[in-house]
């Protein structure tokens, strides 16, 4: 494996771990924005809006972090212009901490005409068809006229399955961005960048990665290339080692996941940060995800139930409606029912991810999911 | 003109006048759920739900009354269910008056097969297919069983242009079933009855219908069969002759109307209520009603601006948001710019009136709508 120059980052945002049990955290991590709890999940806001919230109601779901997506913000309204309008944070009206990806996900996924070099990925928007160069450099850039507080290296997720010889060239490639990414990232108080370990399901790649990551230096260490449709136990099997690589004073984040039992089990397994539309799309879809299970809201049996989705729950959703009513919004296609739907399901995230510090703090977590529901329940 | 046999009703909402200034008056309305100053404006919440807000939203824009639509809450998901769930006011969530319209409008202008007799109207449902009939009698069980504060008698909302011939027998057709409806309608304190005056432009008419209309007696009085086609000048000149027929000590209901403009000019008619989907509508089309006209967000020139919607707007839109997220907002197909256009619009709806109802109260009250949105910007 190619040999590259690594240097020592400055810490530039805190993290401080309060309680270890087993391999779970409970931890605090401080940006330009504020504290973030950890473990912690982070509202998915795309476009600069967590769909179908205002960010007050965000806020109230106990959510200290939204992430805002390069690829998207970049064609639309583009980064120069949210930095003309005083940055993401004001433009969104979010004034918590935001975490930008790098682009390097959505690029490969949405956009045509893609085309990887050492350089970069040069595409054509998704929306209009025009031209543009995403890079180690310009993801940088863009992430810092956004005023992200937390910034991901420019990356290539590793498609899933991979052979050992794919999965390596193409986390090597991943390595050689983050150093320029290090590079082009303009260091400032509180604000941090985030390296992200590849290397498919390979342990042996895992580990190079993660090493050469941890010399080059970062605020935190992702997790990427999972949840690509390597199913739970591959996902799990994989953290079992992959954690082991990475530092213990830094936040680990897993990205794009998952179901709640996802976040008990990769929290167990030591993961402090999570972000996935699996809530906000769900809602819409007429999904809730309760104490009791998951709800499809348009079931029929749901249409007569003075119920509420989810009893144990405080948010406006459960406090002020029936399943009965929500049942008839998202059958009328009334806009409220995604509004609800969507408040409830990051109110359960939240509720859920508030459970686990609990826990942590107590040395009483667990990876047995059906008692933390009980003790949500509870 | 056939004669009819009438009797007085028991008032059952009170309705006082604080000031009139010339034919416009300030008033206060109260139902069984609380009080509604007058000049009122309605939002209106077709199936359930005041569309892209939240019902606390609604209300903290100074809104007091709610519609309901008949027609639609009927078909989904029916009056008995809920009235089976403790009536609309709970399954909706909104907790200040509803006023119900009749489904005599809908019926006629969003059914299949529909077909008029001296009984009511057999019609088709537009969502499923499946046969029903609106009558008088049907028409108030059904807002019976939503527990509507304000119920509207079921008339025929007469086409225009209709000769006087046929507005005059449409006319006629609708007083029968006012006496219908009113012979059907559950009497309780709190809750009223509102007749619908109709008999298109035609002053003799309009003066015919009005005064039986009284001689059946209810707790107000709705000007019917306008803002439909007419235009703005005919309306007006229809509300000069038609509000004199009507008595000084009920409240008087513009059905359907308007803009901001319809509205100043007939509050200085007489004019006490309205409702209009147009600010809801009109917010979710990215179109806002601002101090200084009316404002489309998605022309290219907002999507550079700074500025709030509207700078004299204490709303979350114009508080927290620049146009240029709001046209982006509006580009991007997201959600949230629904909310907040709807909550602009109403809540410009709502300092409307309540600037109206401080002018009648001074007898400044004018229809210079230029002068009354000078005051507003002041």
């Amino acid at each position: 494996m190619e040999t590259v120059v690594y240097f020592q980052g400055v810490i530039m945002i805190n993290y401080k771990i309060i309680n270890k049990d087993n391999k779970a955290r409970l931890g605090q991590l401080e940006t330009k924005h504020g504290i973030v709890d950890t473990p912690a999940f982070m509202a998915v806001g795309t476009q600069g809006t967590v769909k179908a919230m205002m960010p007050e109601s965000v806020e109230q779901t106990g959510t200290q972090v939204v992430l805002g997506n390069t690829y998207h913000l970049m064609l639309r309204p583009t980064a120069e212009r949210i930095a003309d309008l005083g940055g993401l944070h004001k433009f969104m009206n979010w004034h918590k901490t935001i975490l930008t990806d790098s682009g390097g996900f959505q690029v490969m996924s949405l956009a045509k005409l893609r085309k990887i070099t050492e350089k970069g990925v040069t595409f054509s928007s998704h929306i209009d068809g025009s031209k543009h160069l995403l890079s180690p450099e310009r993801s940088m850039e863009i992430q810092h006229l956004l005023g992200s507080d937390i910034t991901m290296c420019f990356d290539e997720c590793t498609k899933f399955p991979a052979t050992f010889d794919e999965a390596k060239a193409s986390m090597e490639l991943s390595l050689r961005w983050a150093l320029r990414s290090k590079e082009a990232f303009i260091q400032r108080s509180g604000y941090g960048l985030f390296g992200i370990i590849q290397g498919s399901i390979y342990p042996q790649l895992r580990e190079y990665s993660a090493n050469e990551m941890v010399k080059i230096g970062f605020d935190g260490y992702a997790v990427g290339g999972l949840a690509v449709g390597e199913g739970q136990e591959m996902m799990l099997k994989t953290l079992d080692f992959c954690v082991d690589f990475l530092p213990e004073n830094k936040p680990r984040y897993l990205m794009g996941v998952g179901t709640p039992d996802d976040l008990i089990k990769s929290v167990y397994r030591g993961i402090d940060m999570f972000d996935c539309v699996m809530p906000t799309r769900a809602g819409r879809n007429g999904l809730a995800f309760t104490r009791s299970g998951k709800i499809n809201i348009r079931n029929a049996k749901n249409a007569t139930d003075e119920a509420p989705l989810d009893e144990h729950c405080h948010c406006p959703a459960c406090k002020n409606y029936s399943r009965a009513f929500l049942h008839h919004a998202v059958k009328a296609k009334e806009i409220i029912a995604s509004m609800l739907m969507t408040w409830h399901n990051i109110q359960f995230y939240q509720d859920l991810m508030n459970k686990l510090r609990e826990l942590i703090a107590k040395n009483e977590m667990t990876d047995d999911c059906e008692k933390i529901f009980e003790k949500l329940r509870g």
